[in-house]
């Protein structure tokens, strides 16, 4: 079901400083900087090979991430992996009993389709399942 | 200073359990199992691609992931990238104010050298460099 890792997600209360961070500290290079409108929030994603390092920060007092934060602390949010067919891995874990928090795919950056499960079935890993846009 | 990820690690309460979970559910490939006496944990590591998710369970009271799940609960502890010099990439953060918990790199998996970021100088992520071991 699932081939690769796609990205990794950090929480973050200030992007900027962030972002600042991560370029300057450590050397990495930013890739992408955009508004996710549908999911409240702003991210920054680094290049590292063929995996990305996603920044996020919450954009409203509801958005998930700030809620995170506010339970968790910022830090290390999620872990994103390529599934080749989302429909097919949903209903698959939907029948191993896996609690889903996206019972259907929405729509990911650049045309992807995206999925969370809910981190209670996996040991508090958040985990979301991507499935890459298909090439014309 | 860094090239890409060489591993995404795990802090679980149960290794054996969450080993299940991400064999049988989400069809991971477990590729070993080991025991880092060095480091109070006991591990298991699935291949991602290049990648490795490793899960971690402390082994004593006194384990770092012991602590990290007593104070923030099970689930994504850290994120190791690969480098090239590992004494050059520490003196480098140093002179940059960053605070280690490794100031000399220390044995890792595989004839690798290895050492920890401090998360407070790194949004709360906790960062590991990975020299790998010279090819003979």
């Amino acid at each position: 079901m699932i081939k690769k890792v796609d990205h990794i997600a950090v929480a973050v209360d200030s992007l900027d400083e962030a972002v600042e961070l991560f370029e300057r500290t450590l050397g990495l290079r930013l890739t992408r900087r955009e508004n996710a409108a549908g999911f409240d929030v702003e991210t920054a994603t680094f290049d590292l090979g063929d995996i990305g390092l996603e920044l996020v920060e919450g954009t409203s007092e509801a958005s998930e991430v700030r809620r995170f934060i506010r339970a968790r602390g910022p830090g290390l949010h999620h872990i994103a992996f390529v599934v080749d067919d989302i429909e097919r891995s949903l209903a698959s874990l939907k029948a191993q009993g896996v609690r889903l928090i996206d019972e259907r795919p929405r729509p990911g950056q650049g045309g992807s389709r995206v999925a969370f499960i809910h981190p209670r079935s996996t040991r508090r890993v958040l985990i979301e399942l991507v499935e890459p846009a298909r090439k014309a």
